[in-house]
């Protein structure tokens, strides 16, 4: 017994549904989950497959970075993870994947236009595409930069993490996350969703119209906010 | 035992077939089975997901859309779900997914252009894309306001619902209909296909023509009317 | 025991694998088998549900798509089959399906072009599009006249049945054939992973040449003909 | 008991991961595994459904091409993987495919820019593709000349088979290597998601720019050279 096994249990579940949803090949993926109240998260070993995870690999780690529990190596998307913790108080979870069609709009540094209801369900504006860094950030901490990469993209466009929980990092791949762990795959299968029928949507009208400012706030009150209806 | 058992189990049945038809992620979909005499239908509690679905969960709503039975609040679309079947008195089960290619079809507004046999088999004339409503409907009672524009879309096309049991609603997704919910299910897939099939239709030849008219008729026939001599 | 339990064996088996190969939706294909000595076919009931499908329901068709036994309706595709084992007279099995992919080259009345050594183990010739039918011929015996309408294409563009075992119905579907019924069934796959790629390859390099004359001959070689070293 | 068992082990291995990965249809592709010491690899017999594939039935063959054990033909591309052993002396497996994107590419004629870090993690280059062959090497000895052709698309171009472990064969369909078999699927399966991931980045945006080289280089060495932190 362990005071971390409540959230090596959360990740590890939660990491058992990238492979079922679809959403990665052999180890490209990885989610964490964080307990506030002892400041660390709990993350997938590195390079360690699927079939192999049990609760008790998932390394414990703070949220500088530092591994505080777990004899295996965590994830090299780590600091990451910790950037996002550190500096968005409310996220208790975190995914990364390179799932298809997230990651080809990230290759493509494009923002995926809202098209449709199943867009607006989830987010109010265009899913955001961060910038490739620049070569000075590549060279020094790399995924230390990465998460300040989001943070950045974030501020400069004015977005709260609690409404937007997802991002594109160019030329790279996402990121979601969530209250915790099984909220950020299942925004990592949403936004998967969303990212191939805007391509589709292109493909069939390359002039299809952005939604309705009506009627994306119409879809995402029906799931958030004080008169939600969506749900039990 | 209740007066009610029989759509319950309909509509379970024919809720569980979204997900094994790939028609549906998470729960975005919902299908619905009427009992006429009654003046009610069954209908897919909200929010809830497939594997912990049961016919007992199934809420019983009556055509003006207040639930009459069952402790779980109903689909948010059930609104949609209860002007359809107000209007259209021999439609006896409703589907509602966002299918990835009729989706996609319904996020670019046009209408699915009749190409080939498949199509035919079940529809003389492309599948309607009704246009997304004016701001002022979507402010008011939404779901019961896509019934209408479901509805005017018909009738301003003139088009007959037992003719044509699928319509696109723009921006949205993807409603289809039938005798009962298993038929309504059918053509949820059926349109997927056929959605599927224009795309790629329009990629391999961006002036791939209209089918013939002779061909319409003959293969609507086929399956359909006095002389159909497909099945049993 | 019957005289026919062979075809209809063979016949089930291969029906049963086109759920399994992905290259049908509900009932939408069908396969026979035939008996050349008795001069008959076994082929799939019309729309009977392939999980409800077994040997005894195969029916029993002459050539000229005369019921011989059986209490079930054949397929409406059976008199396209009939036309088909009567004048090619080496055929043994055929497949009807509405794959995704070929029916979408079928849809756009297009050629598949043969751009690389899959179409070449398999054809040495673009997979020929047969173009839809006269209005004459589609009021008339629909389904008799598809039969003529692939012998046409086949005796204009002067190509031998025996070597290509498979064609495009334009705005229709494809059909495909062999010594068998297995044969029928393994060329529906490989017609569907081909029509898939040669739409892939005009989308990554919209000027992708047609495969060399040198490296077709090659390729159809090594699996065909007297000096061909292709499997045991 | 044989001296080749732990090859053959190796080889029926990777070849049954074929199928699970969704690389292969039918019998369209194969691994080998090579031991240095004995000078000879393991590799899929010709034509053999993997239903039916056990390590017994795998052939050795020497670098040169000949059958050294076993009662079964060996894979008809059986010569382009000896040509690569011999001439590469670090590649312990190889494996043939014609997965459906890496096909098309290949088919297209044109190398697979490199797009994202999925690309970067395992390739610091463009994926050559290979010019097809001239008529007269066709009509030799074909496939000793396509392992030829490899060799001489990597002299010109400057690469090195350890760090590259893929290419396309113009026309054809890629070959992959690695220090092993395992590694050799592997790679196979990480081109096709490379493959499929640059068409959609393209179709997304086609001025998509190619990755830059400060993560081209960081991306390549998290998971490779001396200061490498990805894995346990």
């Amino acid at each position: 017994m362990s005071k971390y096994d409540h959230i090596r249990e959360e990740a590890f579940e939660a990491n058992m549904q990238l492979p079922k949803l679809g959403l990665v090949l052999f180890t490209f993926g990885n989610v964490s989950a964080a307990d506030r109240s002892l400041g660390v998260f709990a993350i997938k070993p590195s390079g360690v497959p699927y079939e192999q995870l049990s609760p008790g690999k998932m390394v414990i780690v703070d949220f500088d970075g530092k591994t505080i529990d777990g004899s295996l190596r965590p994830s090299s998307d780590t600091l990451t993870h910790a950037v996002l913790y550190k500096h968005w108080e409310k996220v208790g979870g975190i995914t990364h994947t390179h799932s298809t069609y997230a990651t080809s709009w990230a290759q493509s540094q494009r923002d995926i236009p809202i098209f449709g209801t199943t867009h607006a369900d989830h987010n109010t504006v265009d899913i955001p595409c961060a910038p490739p860094m620049s070569d000075d950030m590549i060279r020094g901490d790399y995924e230390y930069q990465t998460g300040f990469q989001i943070l950045n993209c974030f501020k400069e466009n004015k977005l709260d993490y609690e409404e937007v929980e997802m991002v594109l990092v160019g030329n790279h791949a996402p990121f979601t996350w969530g209250k915790d762990a099984a909220k950020a795959v299942y925004n990592s299968a949403v936004l998967e969703s969303v990212a191939q029928m805007a391509l589709l949507t292109e493909q069939i009208n390359p002039k299809a119209p952005r939604l309705k400012d009506a009627l994306i706030k119409k879809h995402f009150e029906r799931k958030h906010g004080p008169n939600s209806y969506y749900g039990q």
